[in-house]
């Protein structure tokens, strides 16, 4: 047999009932208020004026439980997560080969709802390929010189860093960009999966870089944050860099491709994470997402290899980039997300060939990472245009004498933020 | 029509296939040598032996592919993973309720490979039920008063605590352990997951927490280290803890339970990751793996809410204790693992009533996770002991003044010190 109710919880009920025409709870005994906090929170009826009307009691119970589960006054939208819409974001796509059919035509779904930007390749001869019915514009290497100039000393935008010629022509909030070999991958039952909507709904949800949270992203739909994190952390903070995966081609260095010529990633992680403050990671460009207000100008064509190919395995620019937006969104109290969405990665390139080319990419990196995981900017660095223009002045004292790559390297970061100023003027400024 | 091959080609073909033959390649020219070397990898024919012939050529093409390759004289096993075996491995249960009979039929296929250590609950007064034929010590109130003294200043081993005392009479290099209140998960064939085998490969396998890998796991079969991950850091560093994660009811706090609490973890989430350097995280005590020689001290039963409870969201015993093996990771340059193996957690416990009780826990964590963050160990600090007793040093005087309770902590933890030493003799010493 059930126990009865009793006369409290009855009552209980009844108030819950009929909270819109109670004006004043303080009357009540410290242990019924408690009581009655408790089942509110429970039924999901905690509004803002029922807060008030607890708060207005002064007792030091409620109020000590309202500041632990950190419930804040404005309570809608309960989750601090920005709306993004379609206007605000563009797609950009570097065109390192002449001919996208296929890969618009993959993506059509998906990238037909955007703003497109196409930068080709300034090296490339051949005309571009694109087929009709995308809302895009195109760049080529006369609006490059006209935009940035074409004398000797100019950044070069050939390869993969043209890229970095649309972000600055952009003039959304955000910006998407994925490789040109790849194509949406699928998930299990063969539909193809929204890696931009997943970029938009990683920049968009607060990043939670200062304690780990071992169930991942705490702001994803079926999770939390973990008993032991702290409420004062909860809130997290704006998202500045989604880092996408990939399927099938992962993006491994050449060393690796030709030690596993087999290696395929087949394994898909249902996870996205915000990388914690102070550690540095391999960001690639294969696959991004930017809050471009935040971060553009941190995301630069600045490192470019003596002898950088037309293949992912023989460049380090994004990683270079990576390493810079990263130490500025620590600075700047930002978060770095890794993980979904992920896209399907073609097979392009033989990684011997590219072995006898190349070693310096890897081999530069033993200089790299230290020098990124000990630089420190300073408190004047307020956005990231000043965080920039520290980490070049960092990188020509410190990293120069090591290599004559990293002079040019700093020159070239001092150059993009004139460049970025002239062209999409000042970014904002972090108030965190 | 395809090229004929040219007669390097044949050549190189005819050297791969009698490398056994040939005692010295000094004299070819360097750009054969690399081509060689090159083919050499790609046939998966590079030994020992014929990793000397390469070296003894000293040419500096050759040399630097081996060095940026990373390639080691030792090239078996290929991937510097311990051979963990089943007799080095404690399973520690703490029992909390008397009847262990369903857990342990649950567990059993798992089990019953090792040695098993169970500890009652000192406060619990009923026998225990556990079934037979399992190869196991069980350890009581009387065992602890004997080992550790019964005296009012003695650390307390009641409520989750008692497995700590599970840790110290264990004899063997690595210790599991899992609440009682979990069973096995299974995967989406329905097959019980082992998570005890999980646990020994994390462990096993080297962890790197000095930058961050964004395909997870570098060492799991099917992934690798991505481009920009420099070489130097490859070989990883040992593993001190291995932290599962929860199928059904996850790790939340009261109030998070509270407020959601139709809330189920269902995602299943692929992944092992090394939480890097310097991050904190909640370790949770639900599902752990220790390398008991390394980091064993560290896992200590130091911090007791004053009103702690017999439900895991009622104690941070194990958040506390987590951050020191973390902080002592991160001194000792080992690493923390965070992911695979999900454990099935079933419904305990009421988190309103929690609610009622306790505030404290969560409340403290505001001043816990600060202190740990930017605590820092001496040099001199070289075991796992030595980090304990200066973590000790410093939570009197930093966190003390804040609470009594931190206090108390400071004092159990050189205690415990005290006590490991006595039963269990000093840790091994860092060499990395």
């Amino acid at each position: 047999m059930r126990t009865p109710p009793t006369l409290l919880s009855l009552t209980i009920d009844s108030a819950l009932n009929n909270f819109a025409h109670i004006s004043d709870i303080s009357f009540l005994p410290h242990h019924i208020l408690l009581e009655l906090f408790l089942r509110t929170l429970k039924a999901g009826k905690l509004n803002e004026r029922i807060l008030r009307l607890f708060a207005a009691t002064g007792k030091e119970e409620i109020l000590s439980v309202i500041e632990a589960l950190n419930i804040q006054h404005n309570l809608v939208p309960v989750l601090p997560t920005r709306n993004i819409r379609d206007e605000e974001v563009d797609i950009v796509v570097g065109a390192l080969q002449p001919d996208l059919t296929s890969f618009m035509e993959e993506w059509r779904p998906i990238f037909s709802r955007f703003h497109l930007i196409i930068v080709k390749d300034p090296e490339l001869k051949e005309d571009l390929k694109i087929p009709d019915g995308f809302n895009m514009d195109l760049y080529a290497k006369p609006d490059i010189d006209r935009v940035v100039g074409s004398s000797s000393s100019a950044i070069s935008f050939s390869g993969y860093s043209c890229r970095y010629f649309g972000y600055l022509m952009s003039r959304k909030s955000y910006v998407i960009c994925i490789d040109d070999d790849c194509i949406p991958a699928r998930d299990s039952n063969g539909y193809i999966i929204d890696a931009v909507s997943q970029h938009i709904t990683n920049l968009a949800a607060p990043a939670t870089p200062f304690f780990f949270n071992t169930l991942y992203d705490p702001f994803r739909e079926g999770t939390d944050f973990v008993r032991g994190y702290p409420f004062s952390l909860r809130n997290g903070v704006d998202c500045g860099l989604s880092c996408g995966l990939w399927l099938n081609l992962a993006d491994y260095d050449a060393p690796t491709q030709v030690l596993k010529p087999d290696l395929r990633n087949v394994r898909y992680v249902d996870a996205v994470l915000t990388v914690p403050s102070r550690t540095m990671m391999p960001v690639s460009g294969i696959n991004i997402g930017i809050n471009s207000e935040l971060v553009g100008p941190a995301m630069l064509p600045a490192f470019r290899l003596v002898k950088e190919g037309k293949l992912r395995w023989e460049t380090v620019e994004d990683i270079w980039s990576g390493m810079c937006v990263k130490l500025v969104c620590d600075h700047l109290r930002l978060g770095v997300k890794s993980g979904l969405p992920y896209v399907w990665r073609k097979e392009r390139g033989d990684a011997i060939e590219s072995l006898r080319k190349e070693w310096d990419g890897v081999k530069l990196m033993e200089d790299v990472v230290p020098f990124f995981q000990s630089v420190r900017l300073s408190q004047e660095a307020v956005t990231a245009e000043d965080c920039v223009a520290e980490i070049a002045a960092s990188v020509k004292e410190k990293l120069g004498p090591v290599n004559p790559v990293f002079y040019r390297a700093a020159d070239t970061m001092v150059e993009w933020i004139k460049i970025w100023t002239r062209v999409r003027g000042p970014s904002r400024v972090q108030t965190q």
